[in-house]
């Protein structure tokens, strides 16, 4: 419970210390920050009730954010490995988790991820809702709209910061999707669960027709609503149709009416998107959505690399962030194949770093650049140290250059006496 | 010792055998083909002394290649892991491999890598001369230019099919260069060993000076000269500078008395390039070398990553290729920390075909898109198998899922019964 929102203080002209914490650690300027929070173009993921989490800002110019999904499923439930996969997803610098969890006891599981996370915690309540529903007997589909709503209030209660809600799956957008014909339908489990419940029970999406109640739980605990892309492409062919911009039209309409009710919004995005098409989805979210921060999942530029969609979501997430995208979840290695490990989540959280980070360099994020210009100056003097401490995974690279020593310590075994460097020494 | 080149060949309208195995492989009309390599706007890599290394064709509408360097070094003088290599890069995918030995024996290296090979080598010679200068106990710019020339038709004549030769490290780019004031200086070894033999013998750069006798060699053998970039940018603080400016203009004039003579040429380029500037760095070069095959390293966008450099290349390759570039060289994890062994190469030539792929299907390349929609198909149906055989890397793929088995087979144990796919059936 708060007693206002991050969005309605900015609007009255009051410096929370989220903003506060957020201006120091992007290197802006706190009324900056204030004035972006109360358009709506910058959140800020915070929960009181999760207090070691810390606050993040989404959205441009602060920095491009990486989120890490972790979560059991009924085919693997260990509680174990999913908070060795969260201290990993953290230790290899991720802004966020979300659990997503589906096998287990899920309030449990929940709350001792958010008591061991020290970065904000993300859900998707309708998994609970479903999984409930189904261990009692009933369809994927025979949730009850309550329980959703409860759930969702549960989570936030329990110090979620910020829940995908799939409110653009409507009667309106599934009739679009089946005009459009597709190969692959929906992948998202959230938007499949709301399409069946939509089709089995003939009633409408209970987040659209009941929105209003979906902010009043928003605003009570100043949760952040991510707007999810139920109808996301799940493969190439499918990329940039009617149904998917059906769905992000209704989104904006969506985030129009949480700004007016001071609830922050994010909005969720693809998916499975060719090269040449990643820069028009950006540019068309931000037109539709009055530049609310864009989450997206990948995005997926090829469908044929399943077991190494963590480079393939590199290329495409890197392309999005210089394009407006703001949060880029990462996609591991096993994605489209198996529930990640611990060592897949770190693959996954260091390749959205990367693609993170080349946008951020290349939009000039403050502090982006001079990163890399001091590893470059590592580099020229051959300080072999400095660049271990200025890598993006230090263990990785002392691990590498461990495994193969040189003779002359000063350079390394590609090119040991030849090395460029050493050849020709630049008079700067 | 060839009877006529390529391009001579096309110009005379002549299909000859390399154009029609090409144009079969790509899908192309064999007088399309024809026409551009008459133009030079696509190379055919092919040594008829390299019998078993097939053609392969450079320059879009080709489709984008990659190129995997192998190669002993001083400090690592194991053929067998060479060739060890050589298998792994040709299994993965790879279209071409240089050899880039500066360790033992070279000429035998080169010619069991030759002898193994199924694609075309590469080599860049001036890396023998050099060594074996050293090797006599003169100093790196101590070398003979008629050594480095004797080198290099010693390569052609060995079955090399292109070699890398950095004619555009002049007196005039040094000059820039030293105007310019760069962090890095010059990182490529080629550039490095021309820029000393410049600056203390006080003589030309041989390769420049005397080009045409580079392009009688070359001629004879029609080996494909790939034009190198000596003066590359080592990192995103030397990009797009003066001094690589001037070096590609110097290259762009080379290779149009190159195609006068009838000689194949690529251009090399960068490097280190922030994302931002991959599209204008690309286009540059098109222009100033009227249309030539462009292969470039990376680019790297951003200097922070060693350990993870082959995602690094990834985004900057897809990038670069969707924007012009027709051939990229892999880098591998290992890239800026030691030289690579028989996994980096693998993630090497799997990160440049993604990057590769996903440009081909962003062009419109043809047959590209297609194999994505095939694993599409594969997966809205949960057929598992094909999506196997599908995959960039099967064994990989097979790896993953069997290392997670789902209770339900038709399944993975990401979702389980929760599969979007299987609650929410699209009918098509």
């Amino acid at each position: 419970m708060v007693e206002t929102t991050q969005i309605e203080a900015a609007r009255r002209g009051v410096v929370t210390e989220q903003v506060r914490q957020v201006a120091q650690k992007e290197g802006l300027d706190e009324d900056v920050v204030r004035h972006l929070v109360a358009e709506g173009r910058i959140v800020i993921l915070y929960n009181p009730n999760h207090s070691n989490g810390g606050a993040v800002a989404v959205g441009h110019p602060a920095r491009t954010k990486v989120n890490a999904n972790i979560g059991t499923s009924e085919d693997r439930m260990d509680v174990d490995l999913e908070l060795a996969k969260l201290r990993a997803a953290i230790a290899a610098g991720t802004d966020t988790v979300m659990d997503l969890s589906t096998g287990g006891d899920l309030d449990k599981i929940r709350r001792q991820i958010i008591a061991e996370s020290s970065v904000p915690v993300g859900s998707v309540p309708i998994y609970q809702t479903v999984k409930e529903t189904v261990g009692a007997g009933g369809e994927v589909w025979e949730f009850d709209a309550d329980a959703l709503f409860a759930d969702i209030e549960k989570h936030a209660g329990d110090g979620i910061s910020f829940v995908t809600v799939h409110c653009g799956v409507t009667r309106a957008s599934l009739e679009r999707l089946h005009k459009q014909g597709r190969i692959m339908g929906i992948v998202s489990r959230g938007g499949a669960f709301l399409a069946r419940y939509i089709e089995e029970t003939g009633r409408e999406n209970p987040l659209y027709e009941q929105f209003d109640r979906l902010l009043d739980i928003a605003k009570k605990y100043d949760l952040t609503l991510s707007l999810g892309d139920g109808l996301r492409p799940g493969c190439l062919s499918d990329a940039t149709d009617r149904a998917q911009i059906e769905e992000l039209i209704t989104l904006g309409e969506l985030r129009k009416r949480a700004l007016e009710a001071g609830v922050q919004v994010m909005i969720e995005g693809p998916g499975h998107i060719p090269l040449n098409q990643v820069e028009e989805n950006m540019r068309l979210q931000k037109e539709l959505t009055d530049g609310a921060p864009f989450y997206v999942l990948g995005p997926v530029v090829i469908d044929i690399a399943p077991g190494f969609d963590h480079i393939v979501a590199a290329i495409g997430g890197a392309v999005a962030a210089l394009c407006g995208a703001d949060f880029l979840c990462y996609v591991t290695p096993s994605e489209h194949i198996r529930l990640p490990d611990v060592e897949d989540v770190v693959e996954g959280v260091v390749g959205a770093r990367i693609a993170a980070h080349a946008a951020d360099v290349a939009l000039g994020i403050a502090g982006a650049a001079e990163k890399d210009r001091e590893m470059a100056l590592a580099r020229a003097s051959l300080d072999w140290k400095t660049q271990e401490r200025l890598a993006i995974h230090p263990h990785r690279f002392r691990a590498i250059r461990a495994s193969s020593t040189p003779r002359d310590p000063k350079v390394c075994t590609m090119c040991g006496r030849f090395c460029a460097l050493k050849v020709f020494k630049h008079k700067e």
